[in-house]
């Protein structure tokens, strides 16, 4: 075998069974069976395969049988001994290639070295890069860009210092700041496991909101390093976006920063679910003809997400929430409960009611869930108030199938992206920032969390509004304009939020 | 006055003396005089004017006779008892510019509010964005991307952080760190102030090398605090390049920094000019048939150029180098100098010689300057040796006027771009990094200083070398490619100085 051997299989192969009548060559058994497959999702696995030239058709049978298919053979390395080859196949998902790696690695005289993805393909090189917004082709250009020319912008900066602003990227630029200690719901990979999601974070800021955000993954925990750190990297921003960083530690950093720096700070796990989570819960109680004040209200999960969507609640106006965490309904009374988690039971449940979710949701309207998977037995769903609202958030796997809750709650919304209603954080975050870099906010307060949740809600028009329809696509272009414009208006209404404009010149347009 | 008034200024208007035939309308004490002024030089000046008419016309005048041309006048607002206009006029340069905003300053019944030019214009918005090298267009595009699809990659990092480089943008990232206190020649201006010059130098990384560089304005000058905070930030950046930091500080800073870190930290200031200078004097002397065992350098300024000067050219095996600077010719028995003046006395003058400057020059082969304006006077060129190699660096007013050395040494550079053989960091910082990054280097070597030294000196052939082309433009393409093509071979042949490569699959090519 000396070259790439390729399939076609731009169209899909639907599973078949023989029939009697079925003349097709090779072994009946060879016919792929289960999920069907599609280009769209393809791996490559890199195999070393003995001697024996029955080798390489062992691989493309044991593909074959695992259901997926052999869309390509490139030979890597050829020796007396054996052959390296990539293999690519089709799957029909993440599963299923993992099926047909297993499926691989059981084949004699094979042995499965690497094995890649379109998503790993996608990641090579990493997934940002810089532009000069600048011309730099001549003389004259890098005299103005650099040399001699921006030596008059610093002594003018250096003279006016509130222009930084406008004549340099603090006007435009977010750091996205992670410790890589909470990476998605993967737990603490460190700083440079990170870095994939800071990068797609930045991209998806400068994809829906023209903003550029830069990743900063730090070599440490500690929350004075932390605190520290950004502190001193600050001048060149004129945000701070935290992610990614675990619970309590989170808190801490937050508010320490936000008293420190005269730009804003904002950590999405925190923020950026609470205004998506309060923007869907104000369509719910449209769609379900009640109102926040008089609904009873239970939140799963007290960490990061959790203490801000109850926090952000509370400020919205509801009148009961209770919080669910591993300890039970969290009761002020609990000696178990942590710091941050005794506030918010002090702050939810005065009375000191005890219990398990089950028992919170006993006559509950509402039902928030940013906890983990599979904690709320659907049973406990039917004991809820009529016109139930049920947003089991957790990813990847909700606190209770969202199908199912649906048979019990009138609206139902959760993470998934295959459902409808998808409360997504990319509804939020770059629509915040590109309002609080607009307004030169130098803060950023419930308030304007409270304004952005309201106008990413209000994207929703009463005519469009239904129990499959409560919180706009990712996609719609209205998103972060409306939030954007919203959160502008209430930075400039706040009393020294917001830097003063400096003058511009009528060249500048 | 209701709306904006332009003059056609294509054309330059040329300085004219009125004749006696002369019949133009308007004042003969109107008609310009003074430099030729281009349309490529412009400023806008910010006036009020009060409510006298001819105020107006007082302005138009003032700029002609500075010399200058009124290209527009733009109405911003407009009152009962004044005006405020930007005028915009051609000039021929910053020095004229400011004769002609006096000369505004001067005219009765006008207030100069603001001044802007066509370096200021440009750098409104700042001089960076980023951009997304993946699609971000569709729900699968997000899911590989970002969620859920990135979270395998960053298991991958977690398990393997050797690939790190390949997949995520530390392979190409260099992290450009600052903390203000050496803002070119313009001396301690702050981390904002700065921020223009850091931008420049990443949109030079990435015009001439393709390299994503980011700025890092530190808010601190503490020593240990710039070194933690850029150990801190290290996990996202293949690459630290160290910018206008003040000595000696910035010895210690890059230290430090290059005992803990596994990427290479190269502090620009000192290494870049020092490769330039180094591959400049290698031609110069080809020219002159001299060689560099042989020759007595004299060199000016002992800051952060100086001493890397020095330090790189007894790497290369010059024999005989004295160092000269406010103390004088700097000698170990000099109690006032610094550490690190005196480590530098130590290496290059055990026999304690003294003297000012120009008893350093006689009969010395090569003078390099990286000290001041104007501090060596011509005639004390006269005593160098014949054919002598003159380099007055200093920017922006060399220690002596290239053009007036160039009647008493045989070859002359210096960093003006208005003159032959312009010594300029650009030649080097962009092909180091590409080279270092190429090799996935951990660390930099004076090996590969000088390789790139040696590189970028062999651009310029010997059918092409002459005493007025010692040293590439920046514009010659052949520059970048070799300096990294030296630097990075260097790097793989220096034991442990770089990191192992990791697999790479077919599909990925």
């Amino acid at each position: 075998m000396g070259s790439a051997m390729s399939t076609d299989t731009a169209s899909a192969q639907p599973a078949s069974t023989p029939s009697a009548d079925d003349t097709s060559p090779g072994d009946p058994a060879a016919v792929p069976r289960g999920p069907v497959t599609s280009a769209s999702y393809s791996i490559t696995v890199r195999l070393t395969a003995d001697g024996d030239p029955a080798s390489i058709g062992r691989i493309a049978t044991a593909v074959g049988q695992a259901g997926g298919a052999v869309t390509a053979i490139d030979v890597v390395e050829s020796r007396s001994d054996g052959l390296t080859v990539d293999v690519t196949c089709s799957a029909a998902d993440a599963a299923h290639s993992e099926e047909m790696v297993a499926a691989l690695r059981a084949v004699p005289g094979v042995t499965v070295r690497k094995v890649s993805d379109r998503t790993f393909l996608l990641h090579l090189g990493g997934k940002l890069e810089i532009a000069s917004r600048v011309p730099l082709k001549t003389r004259d250009d890098l005299s103005m860009a650099y040399t001699p020319g921006v030596a008059r912008v610093c002594l003018a900066l250096a003279e006016h210092p509130e222009d930084v602003r406008r004549l340099t990227i603090k006007g435009n630029t977010v750091a996205v700041v992670t410790d890589g200690s909470a990476v998605l719901g993967l737990g603490d990979l460190g700083p440079g496991a990170a870095l994939p999601v800071m990068e797609g974070k930045a991209a998806l800021f400068k994809r829906f909101a023209d903003i550029d955000a830069w990743p900063i993954c730090l070599d440490t925990q500690d929350v004075d390093e932390i605190v520290r750190a950004v502190e001193l990297i600050a001048p060149g921003f004129g945000g701070i976006n935290l992610e990614d960083i675990a619970a309590p530690r989170c808190f801490e950093i937050e508010a320490r920063l936000r008293a420190k720096l005269d730009i804003p700070v904002f950590h999405d796990d925190q923020h950026g679910t609470a205004i998506v989570a309060l923007a869907a819960l104000r369509n719910a109680l449209r769609v379900v003809d009640k109102r926040l004040p008089d609904v009873r209200i239970v939140v799963a999960g007290a960490g990061a997400a959790g203490s801000a969507i109850v926090h952000l609640l509370l400020e919205a106006g509801a009148g009961q929430v209770l919080v669910w965490d591993r300890e039970g309904i969290l009761s002020p009374d609990d000696d178990r409960l942590s710091p941050s988690k005794r506030a918010l039971a002090e702050q939810t449940n005065p009375a000191c009611t005890r219990g398990e979710l089950p028992d919170a949701l006993v006559g509950a309207d509402v039902f928030i869930g940013v906890s983990a998977a599979n904690v709320l037995p659907v049973e406990a769903l039917a004991a809820m108030a009529e016109r139930a609202v049920v947003f089991p958030m957790a990813n990847p796997t909700p606190e209770v199938d969202p199908v199912r809750a649906r048979q019990h709650a009138a609206v139902v919304a959760s993470g998934r992206s295959d459902l409808p209603n998808q409360i997504n954080n990319v509804l939020a975050f770059p629509g915040v920032f590109r309002g609080l870099l607009d307004a030169r906010a130098t803060e950023i307060s419930d308030g304007m969390l409270l304004a952005a949740a309201e106008a990413l809600a209000a994207v929703v028009r009463d005519d469009q509004l239904n129990a499959n329809y409560i919180i706009p696509s990712v996609f719609d272009p209205a998103v972060t304009p409306a939030v954007a414009a919203a959160v502008a208006e209430q930075a400039r209404a706040e009393p020294g939020a917001t830097a003063p404009v400096t003058e511009r010149m009528s060249s500048s347009g």
